[in-house]
């Protein structure tokens, strides 16, 4: 089963796709979608219902796992994140259909991670790298916690559907 | 030049129609998109990008404008309310191009419908009406506040290109 994790954002989306088999997680890709500052709101949400659009064209996944917002304090900031999130989530439903799309708040995936939904952002940079057994930290940041959606999502369904792993 | 206005929301989009010719302003229609509760988010959001898709082949409006959000006190409806309009915005931008789409603040439509910023609802709704030559104002709140956003631009435009109306 391919997973596909998603960080939402406006200016950057982090995304991390990976394999879940009977032998475990493997990554498969990571990186992100980068909309510039000098375009206009209704173009970087453009650009991010494409780049969504053509990420799930090229890996294919089974499921995607998407963020859910945790509202800081920056209420101007956590507007347009918003308004990105909603583009990005209507374009993986469009593309997926409700039984394979998700979504994960930032405690779950901590937990899932960590075991400790109080984690700090390295803690869980730490355990995305040991879990993938990468050499590294992935990066940028916005990467690496699309790769922790991912595998909170393969956590979590493998205990609720242990069967259904291809 | 034929314009729609968009009040964004979740539950409920606001949209008013009129026509703004060298007589004046008509309203040509007005309504809702409703999103039943008992759906997902994702699924919501699909609904908003489906209808916005629809009111805009069936009007084939010149401009669109689109009210900006003003964030209230209520943080978790704020963050599903900016889901939905950046969904909407999406919608509009792909079909319209941003030389055709435009924004404005509560407190523009307020300024320009009743010349106070701090108009309250009722007299906007009042000023709808009387502009519209309607015999009552408009029903729901939501779509009134559709026709007010597009009477704003209607009103804005004229004052910076008064030579493009057709």
């Amino acid at each position: 089963m391919i997973i596909m994790g998603i960080d939402p954002g406006l200016a950057i989306v982090g995304f991390g796709v990976i394999e879940k088999t009977r032998q475990g997680i493997r990554v498969i890709d990571y990186g992100v979608i980068n909309t510039p500052k000098d375009h206009t709101l209704p173009e970087r949400l453009v650009e991010i219902y494409q780049g969504m659009n053509a990420l799930i064209e090229k890996y294919k996944p089974d499921h995607i796992a998407m963020e859910e917002l945790f509202f800081n304090t920056n209420i101007t900031t956590g507007i347009t994140v918003a308004e990105a999130r909603g583009v990005a989530l209507c374009c993986c439903m469009q593309k997926m259909g409700k039984e394979r799309l998700y979504e994960y708040t930032p405690l779950q995936i901590k937990q899932a991670l960590t075991g400790y939904g109080r984690a700090e952002k390295q803690q869980i940079q730490y355990m995305v790298k040991t879990i993938l057994r990468l050499k590294a930290v992935p990066k940028p940041d916005d990467a690496a916690d699309g790769l922790a959606v991912a595998i909170c999502h393969a956590q979590t369904s493998l205990i609720l559907s242990g069967t259904d792993i291809k």
